[in-house]
Formats: structure tokens, sequence, C-alpha cells
């Protein structure tokens, strides 16, 4: 099924520059016209033809029909998930609603046992698929067999590689895994939406006010909040488990015309490798942010249009996915889900779509997923839930600021050490370079020796010079995707508590609507979310003290050995001296 | 005797911008019309009123008498010396000329006991002068009793502190004896004339030719040259010492219109300390350049019109004079020589006036000062002579060309260090403690810890920071001295290499006027002149060694301890996080 179908047009207007990223993919220019060849190449993408006559794929989305009125921004993507009038009412309504119909998929609780017995113990992956899935593709013209087809049907949101950010690409750009949604948004083709958009919201809320809404009980539960010392946490359910992600993999497909990269994610806690374009993590992203709306979870490391194939933006990529499978993986709602399980594990084509759709159709995710909580039966002191979250709200306003700062500080640092630190040391071994050059005419024994260890010396500062150049690799850089990763999780933190908040004023604002004992069952609602909150704040503030503590000593321990072996460098040529 | 008769004068225009530098002075402006009340204060000043009616003290040299063109440059000052047609013939004749007359004053070597019985056992100072002496000044306008006034004829060279160098005052003026003469003579009311100027070149050559000139018996000769394994070098004729430059004092004069600075030298040979201005420095510093062409004698610390009785010029002049004092101490003619010797001893008014005139009628300066050279007799080798001054003559060029470069690089290394450097650490510094206060909101256990250790942090890269900034007056500052001491001593070789060439170029242009007996015996006398150049340069280069080395080691034993000290620092707080 097309989810959209398209009149032949002859001229589209390009709105934004897009760089040719790829093969078969065509550089145009803002205000350029172009003539539309086919509409119907999938993806997201158009062929086109330039007025020199050249043709190729641009974005759909940088392309306007010239009849269409322009836009002022990049407009969003199609959207991934046509809720169902069954599964989401449109509006709170003023009185609750019964659903109007139950989901069909009722999914088991998840183990891995479970998902063991989904995944077998075949070691296939989608590039071994590639080899024997084909599957012919009828009416659907510059679509071709290639490991993609399997998903054909959602390939519709092939954004992957080619969802964009233009604008400045510094050196974080190679460092991998920073998180930069917050800037230069002006060519993002996907706006960024805060769950708590009125969209998102409604869906959200609906878990309030739909009484017959039943929880699952405490045994089928996906989510286990407990109180400790430190206020309620999250209790695992399985065994901790962590991911490799390896070895990206340029793939093709339209007879070539249209490239992505794979890459090999291998859990732990089956050592079976799995292939996933970064579309797929995308999918997954989205997926999680609509499943936990009391989940921080981070955005994945920044799309670009550019360079995208090139080896340095790949490795980076790697690594901010590899970043953000570490954290997701350490967080005890997320690694226990089915969703993640079913990504980190589907090696079969089928099972892969089935488990998908199981996913999109989940109903308990958005507010629902609320019904399958097991929280503490004790009920919340309001008040003093109100300042612990307005505290932590301050906090990760507050953190926000400074890691902003150490970010920005600690980026200019590095770039000082690269460049001017790196070339002010260098000037200075030069300078004593160029002295014992000048020595050379004086050719007695003592001045010979002194020349040679003024010269040793000059050598000594270039190569001080160059540890400088490179020594932001071993500290502050390291420092920075830490912090970079942080910057993306705060970012987060605001629709988190906004669901608690969220919730108490929809209580307020309906009050009188409603009976007490209704009232009262919002509340019991609500403190459930609020629980969820509260553990989901205690795991951040565990975790970030255990990575600031790590971020700050491996930070410390590589400036040491950076002045540590100046020190010694210094002391070499000092030695030099002696004999002089 | 008053050396200049001047017209009394309405109108004045001023050539150059003066700020009031002391009590009684009058900041001026370039072009501004001032009405001369007075041309006969003496000392190189004039009193005048502006046109706000304010009146005061004005360097007359800053001033043109309206009717008279404007000179392009500002005029040198009156020539301190006027030589008597008897010393010096103002051509170089044609023939050779006898002098027409000897001069009165044939000085004994100077030995240690000459001098001794000359200061006699006195600890007197000019201060402790200033006491007793009081002379009237009958007839001189605004010139009063004061310590200056026992050398009152030669107060019309009182350019001491008031010689003035404009321009950028950059960091080096604060760190001491950093001769900038080269630079920025836009001001300079005494131009730096190269002693070979055509003047000067006359009275040198003038030994060539007057072949009555003796040379004095050996037992007598003032410098010694002597073969030694690397070439001719100076044989030093006493022990060495050294003197200490102490206590700068202000004192005043014309009932305290006028300061200047006295500064208290104590030679180690005899332990009496005496008070000497900068005047009086310049006066020494000119004399040796008149008494020995061929003897490197580094230029004074720079002069400057404003801010010269500011406590950190003074300590940086004091600084420089030590520095100069320091070298010519080491410099076996200079510090042998009759009239340094009076410099470093004379305590009484009579004697130090008696002693100035002896040295500047002294037949034994200029060219004939070769008359009291002991060298060698084995005779140079002329071409192997010309190689070896050629190739010194480009070393002092190539050397030139790099201190140049040190020092440049020095310079703004240092400035770096201070600014970027300094307020680099800073920042990061700062944004770890604002990383640290927002931690404060999590207030458990083991968050507090992380806290402090990031406070700790924190504050550790701010005194990082303040390191940077004083860092280069352990270590680039005190090289930069020696380097702009060595900038200094390498600008006044060419005019010493100058001789070898003028003399060789002299007989060659004479070689048919004169007598091959003549030739031979002119060849001689150059060849006296060589020897002392040769002297020289070894003398130089022995020194550029040592002085190189220690400065070289001198830098890096406080590059090290600053690099030890920071590492020392970050593994002081790196332990914070072990608690953390």
């Amino acid at each position: 099924m097309w989810p959209k179908t398209r009149t032949w047009l002859d001229e589209g207007k390009v709105l934004y520059d897009f760089v040719c990223g790829g093969p078969g993919e065509l550089t145009v220019h803002n205000n350029e016209v172009l003539t539309i060849l086919n509409q119907n190449v999938g993806d997201g993408w158009w062929e086109a033809k330039n007025s020199r006559g050249e043709k190729g794929l641009v974005p759909e989305a940088y392309i306007e029909i010239i009849s269409v009125p322009e836009p002022s921004f990049p407009p969003p993507p199609p959207p991934k998930w046509q809720p169902s009038p069954q599964t989401a009412p449109s509006i709170p309504p003023s009185r609750p609603q019964p659903p109007q119909s139950q989901d069909t998929w009722d999914p088991p609780p998840p183990t891995r046992d479970n998902w063991k017995s989904t995944t077998g113990n075949s070691v296939s992956t989608w590039q071994q698929s590639n080899n024997t899935a084909n599957h012919g593709n009828v009416g659907r013209p510059l679509k071709h067999e290639s490991s993609e087809d399997w998903d054909e049907d959602d390939d519709w949101d092939d954004e992957d590689d080619d969802s964009v950010v233009s604008g400045e690409m510094d050196y974080q750009g190679g460092i991998g895994g920073c998180q930069r949604r917050e800037r230069d948004h002006k060519h993002v083709r996907k706006p960024i939406v805060g769950r708590f958009s009125s969209f998102g919201k409604q869906f959200v809320e609906a878990y309030l006010f739909d009484f017959d809404l039943v929880p699952v009980p405490a045994e089928n539960c996906q989510i286990n909040v407990v109180e400790g010392s430190d206020g309620p946490y999250y209790q695992h359910q399985n065994d901790l488990y962590s991911c490799t992600i390896t070895s990206p993999k340029k793939e093709t497909k339209f007879r070539g015309m249209k490239s992505f990269i794979v890459y090999q994610i291998t859990p732990t806690f089956s050592g079976i490798q799995v292939s996933r374009r970064y579309k797929h993590f995308d999918w997954l992203h989205d997926r999680l942010v609509d499943k936990f709306p009391t989940v921080a979870v981070p955005p994945l490391p920044e799309k670009q249009i550019s360079g995208r194939f090139e080896d340095d933006f790949i490795q980076a990529r790697q690594r901010g996915l590899q970043l953000w499978m570490d954290r997701m993986c350490k967080h005890p709602v997320v690694s226990d889900s089915e969703v993640f399980r079913h990504f980190l594990t589907c090696t079969d084509e089928k099972k892969w779509k089935a488990g998908k759709r199981q996913a999109e159709k989940d109903q308990y995710q958005q507010g629902k997923v609320f019904l399958v909580v097991q929280s503490p039966s004790v009920p919340l002191n309001p008040q003093e839930t109100d300042d612990t979250l307005e505290k932590f709200t301050k906090f990760v306003k507050v953190m926000d600021d400074s890691v902003k700062q150490v970010s920005s500080v600690g980026e200019s640092n590095a770039k000082r050490h690269e460049s001017t630190f790196s070339k002010e040391f260098k000037r200075v071994g030069g300078a004593f370079i160029s002295l014992s050059k000048s020595f050379e005419y004086d050719n007695r024994v003592d001045s010979n020796n002194l020349t040679k260890a003024i010269e040793h010396t000059g050598k000594t500062y270039e190569s001080i010079g160059y540890m400088y150049q490179e020594q932001p690799r071993n500290d502050m850089i390291p420092l920075l995707v830490g912090i970079n990763e942080y910057k993306g999780l705060l970012a987060v933190f605001p629709d988190v508590m906004a669901v608690h908040k969220g919730f108490t004023s929809k209580i307020q604002e309906n009050a009188g609507k409603y009976s007490d004992s209704e009232i009262e069952q919002m509340q019991s609602r609500a403190s459930v979310a609020t629980y969820t909150i509260l553990a989901e704040m205690n795991h951040f503030q565990q975790h970030r003290v255990t990575d600031f503590k790590s971020y700050m000593q491996e930070f410390l321990k590589g400036q040491i050995a950076f002045y540590q072996q100046i020190t010694q460098k210094l002391q070499e040529t000092l030695a030099q001296y002696e004999t002089a």
C-alpha cells in the first residue's frame, strides 16, 4: 500500500539548498526550478531534472510544487503512525468515554526467554538475509530488489541518513555522539516536537479520564517502581546487558542510486548480531518516546545531509549510536521493554515487520503505559512531591545551563589547544631552532654543544606544539562527549516533568465535573505516573553522579598525563645542557 | 660658563607631545604655541606659559622658536664634548699631520691602588655631600643649590631621565634592562649615531696617518691582547669584580621644580657606595664608546619621558643599569679602564669634576687608544683575518635576526600566557565551578562528594589560570631580558667591525700616496686594531655561550617547575574523586 498518492507535476521550486550526498543524488539550490520526473521514487525522494539537464534524486521535502504557497519552514515528514480512532481520542472528553475497542495485540510480559524463543539460535543478519530474500516490486517504478525490500511497506519513512541538519559542521561532528537537536534547525526536515505538544499530550492525558481502562495484574506489569532510601526507584526485571555497535557497512538499493549504511549490533545477552540502519534507530527512538512518556529518552546523534558517507562521519555516528545504546541498555524500563528487545534481536524479516506493527499498535503506550506500572501503594504527599519535582525542574534548568557552559568553554578550549596553543609552542620551538642555526656559525666545541642543546630544545617545543594539537582527544573531547550526551538528556526532561504537571492541572480543571471517587481514581492514576517520574529522576541522579565522576576522573587523568609528558620532555632537553 | 646664549623670545611652537613627568613641568602638545618665559633655566629646560596661562618647565628641544623652519626630526642635544683642535683633526689629512700638541693629561695605568688612593676610605655618597655642599648660583635664574650643583658646568647635558622615547610602552618596560634603541625613534631627542658616522670615523682613522704618534711602552699599555687556542683574547690586568646598584632615591633641585633619581653603586673591590644619576651613566656610556672604538659597549636601558618617577619604571631602570654594569664589569678592557673606575669610585666633588674633564680630554681615545694596546707581534694573515671577520659579521647579522625572532615570539608567548592562556584556564575553572553549583541541588551523600570534588577541580583550574598569568616572570621574561641585552650588544657590533674595514680600505685608497715603509707602518697599526677586534669577537663568543647556556637552563627549569606544579595540582584534585 502506498501511503501517499501523488499527481505528476512538471515543475517544482527548490526550498532549501541540498548538497548531493551520494550517487544518484542531485545538488540543488534554493529557488532553483526543477522539472519533476518521478514522484514515485519512494523513501522521500523525487527524481528531478535541473535547467542544465542534469538528473538525479532530490528530497521531496525540499521541493515545492510550483502552484502551492511557500511554507516558511521545511514541512515535517509524513507522520509515521496514524493513530486509529479506536486507540486515541482526539480530544480529552468533558465526560469520560469508554474506549471504543480493545487493542488486538496483548503482549506477554517480555522476558529473556520469550525473546530468545523469538530470535532462536540463528546468527543470521540482515545482510545474510539479503542473499536469500528477493521480493518483486510489481508496479513500483524505480523500486528494486534490495535488503530494504522486506520492509517495503514502511519505506515511506526512509529518512535514515538522508534527514538533514545543515549549518556549520564543527569539530563535534567528528567526535561522535554529540546531540545537537537544539541547534540550527533552519534546515531540519523533521522539526523537534516535544512529546507534550498538544498532539502527544492528549494521548497521555486520555489515561486519566478513561475509567474503563484497567491496570494489568502486578505479575504482568512491565514497569516496577519501588520505594528506596533515596525515594522511588525502578526495579530491574532482568539482568543488565550491553550492546556493541560495530562494522558500519555501505549498502545500496535502486540499482546503486541510493546508498545507506548498516550497523551491526550485538547484545551481550544473545551474542547474535543484527543489522540496523540509522532509520531503524530513529524508528526505535520514536517508539520509545511514544511508549514511555516519563522516560527521558535522549535524542539520537545528529543527522546531517552532506558527507554522510565519509568515514569520519560514519565513525562519529557509530560512536554516537553506541553511546545512545549504552544509555538505553542501562535504563531499567527501556532495556526490559519488548520493542527494544525486538530491535536488538530480530533477524527474521517477517517477524521484524510483525514486531514493528505490534509495537506501533501497542495498547500500553502513551498514557496507557501507566496501566502496566506497578508502584508503591503508599500515596504520595502532594506538596512534598510538588516541591521535589519543582526542585528537580530547577536543577535540570541550572544543570542544563552549566553543561552548556562547560560545553562551550570546553569546545573553545579544545580548539585553542588545537590552534592557538599548538601554534604558540611550535613558534617558540621555531624561534629556538632559528637561534641554534645562527649559533652554528661558531664551531668551537662548547659552542657546538650549546647549539645542539638549543636545537634540541627547539624540537622539543615543536613536539610540545603537536602534543597540544592532539591532546583534546585524550581529555577534553571525551569529556565533551559526555557533557553533550547530558545536554541531550536534559533537553527531554521538561517533557517528562510536564506529565505530572499536566495530570495535576487536568484534575484541578475537571474537579467540578467528576464525582469525588472519580477524582480519587484520577489522583491515584496520576500518582502512578508521578511515581515513574520520581523513579526516572532518581535513575538520572544516580547515573549522573557515576557518569560525571568518571568523566572528571578521565579528564583529569588525561590532563595529568599530558603535563607529565611535557615535564618529561623538558627535563630531557634540560639534560642536554649538562654537556653544553 | 654657559654653553649657549639665547635671546629672549616671546613665542615657540611645540614640536612633540610632552607629558609632565614631575613637579614644575608642563604638559604640552604638538603644534601648541607657548609663550617662552625663560630660556635660561638650564639643564635643557625652558620655562613657558600655555594659552590657558599655565606655566611650567618644558624641554627646550621640544620647542621651536616660531620664526625658525620646522625640522623633520627632533634636534639632537647640544654635543657634550667639543673636541679641542689640538686633539682632533677634523679631516684625515691627505698627508700625515703631526699632532698639534700633546694632551696635558697623561694618565697613569689604572690600578686598584691608584684608584683607592683617589677615593680614599671615605664612605661619603653624593647624598652625604648634599648636606655640606652648598654653592651659590649667582646670575643663574631658577638654578638653585642642589646635589647637582657641584657639576654645574655640565648641567647643560642634564638629559637624564628627561630624554625621551615615546611610542608604545609594552610590558618590557616593566621587566627592566631591555634595550630598545632600535625601536620607534620617532620622538627620540638624541638620535643614535653609529660611532662610525663620518664624524667619529675621522677621529679613529686619524690614528693610521699620524706617524708621529708613538705607542706607549708595553708596561704602560692599557689593553693587552694575547694569542690563545681560539684566537686572540684580552688579558685581564686586574681581578674580576662586580658592582651592585641599589636604593634608587628621588632627589630634587630648583626648589623642588626638577626631580631626578640617584642610584647607589657599590663595587666589590672597594665596598664603597657612590651615588650616580642616569645622566652619569649616559656620560660614562658615551665616554666608553669614544674611548674604545673596538669594544662593543651595549646601549643603556631605554629612556622614557613619562612615568619616569613611577616605582615600576625606576626598578626596571635599576635592573637595566645593573645588567649593563654587570656586562661592563666582565669586560676586561672596560673594567680595567680609568674612566670606568673613576665612575665607580669617586665620591669627592672636585675630583669627580677633574676626572670627568681628564677623561673627556683623554689623549688615548678614539683611534689613539690603539697606541696603548699591547698585541701579539705575529702579523695577522690578511685573507684569513678577512674571512674570520666576514664570517663573524654574517653571524652577527644572523644572530641578530634570530634573537629578534626569539624576542618577538617570546614576548607574544609571555603575553599569551598572561592573557589568552590564563583566561582560558580560568574559564575552564569557572565552568566546572558552575557545574558544581548546579549539582548542589542534589543533596545525597555521593552527589555531595562529587559536587565538592568538581568544585575543587574548578578552583584548581582557576588557580592554574593565575599560574599562567604569573609564569612568564619565572621563565620567559628572564630569558627575554637576556635576549634583549644581546639585541643591544649585537646592534653595536657593525661599528666595531667597521674599524677593520675602514682601516683596510683607507690603506688601499692611500697606497700610492705613501712610501712602502709608511704603508707597512699603517698596516702594522691597523693590525693592532684588528687584534682588538678579534679579541672582542672571542670575548663576545665566549660570553654568548656562557650566557645562553644559563638563559636556556634557567628558562627550562622555570618551565619544568611550572608544569610540575600544574601536574601536582591536578593530582591533588583527582584525589578528591576517590572519596566521591
